[in-house]
């Protein structure tokens, strides 16, 4: 984490993250989702299309990055660096199979954000090592994200992380719905990402809202 | 095309634009395809590869990055503005469905090289209006490469784009193989780019260098 910078304490006070999926959205396009789902109250979105070419991709993000400041919302792009410089995104958020985290930031430079997905204890000081901005920390159940591969990490890990007092703020992901989501905030997570939860909803503002009302009981000050 | 710069004569000076594809290959990896492509007097290396995640695609572009120094050829990132950046290319290759020209020239500055595939006169224009700083003009012939959906533009887009006079050089590209190359030459391509012809060879310098022979009986200037 690098010195105080708005963005930054933004990033401290983002409880509820949202990561898109067109497929686990039924018919609903994500522009749509992301807009009800600002509508109530995540505090953080980030774009993960697996099936758009890059030109969609970027035609996307410039509507969420429209979508997220009128909200006051941070907005990450998965993956890309480019697309995020581009969009005007927040930040980037990488997987293990990635750019490596230095890489990215050379690209990105010291005002941007950058995440990483770890699924182990070695994976988290990594990443803060490399001054990652915030990790992911997952996945806790099993999920329906295709592309996700790596087995649950159960709330061991995320007892695990929460004993460590990282010095950077995590989210729990990963099969993260409204019937478990306290277990998870009980382990001793403060802040999580949500993908089907919120997306697969189907009334995507009222579900981000009962997130969020959880949420408030386990304050993270 | 802006003001003349080292890496800008060095465009107009290359005529042999390898592309790289590992499946394409057989055996031989793509590093030593280029390695050896680069001794037989390639002068400008395109990395495309599909099946590799970001992670392992950096890594090779470092590698492809240091050979292609050694032998002073010119080293483009196909669709990766992010990963061109990263690895110290001389810039980066766009499809008609990656990042819009003017997205990636905000990432990459002036000083890095676009090349845009175009399949007909009005995406060459566009591309020029742009700023690109050169195009393919193909398929000229129909090819083995899987993401190629594009139907053969033939001769006649290669004669039209020559006719045209632009202010930028144009690799014809597409199925060039050691037995047509003369016809399009003949039909007033001055510079090529090649996959299956080069990286398919069994001998690769030895076939590289055949081609670089068939240009040099036509020269550009």
């Amino acid at each position: 984490m690098f010195a105080h910078s708005p963005i930054r304490k933004r990033l401290l006070n983002s409880r509820l993250y949202l990561v898109t999926d067109q497929e686990l959205s039924g018919n609903r396009e994500t522009v749509k989702t992301v807009e009800q789902a600002l509508r109530g109250g995540v505090d953080m979105v980030q774009l993960r299309e697996y099936s758009l070419n890059d030109s969609q991709l970027f035609e996307m993000a410039l509507k969420v990055r429209k979508l997220t400041s009128k909200y006051k919302a941070l907005f990450i792009v998965n993956n890309r660096p480019d697309i995020a410089l581009a969009s005007g995104a927040d930040g980037v958020h990488l997987g293990q199979d990635d750019l490596p985290v230095p890489a990215a930031r050379k690209i990105l430079g010291k005002s941007k954000l950058i995440g990483v997905s770890t699924h182990d204890i070695s994976q988290a000081k990594r990443a803060i090592k490399d001054w990652a901005d915030y990790i992911g920390v997952g996945p806790v159940y099993p999920t329906q994200t295709k592309k996700n591969v790596v087995p649950p990490v159960t709330l061991d890990y995320v007892r695990q992380v929460n004993k460590a007092r990282l010095p950077i703020p995590f989210f729990a992901i990963g099969g993260i719905k409204l019937h478990n989501v306290e277990e998870v905030l009980k382990a001793g997570a403060r802040r999580i990402a949500v993908v089907t939860g919120i997306v697969g909803a189907h009334k995507v503002a009222k579900v981000a809202g009962e997130y969020k009302k959880i949420l408030r009981k386990y304050p993270w000050v």
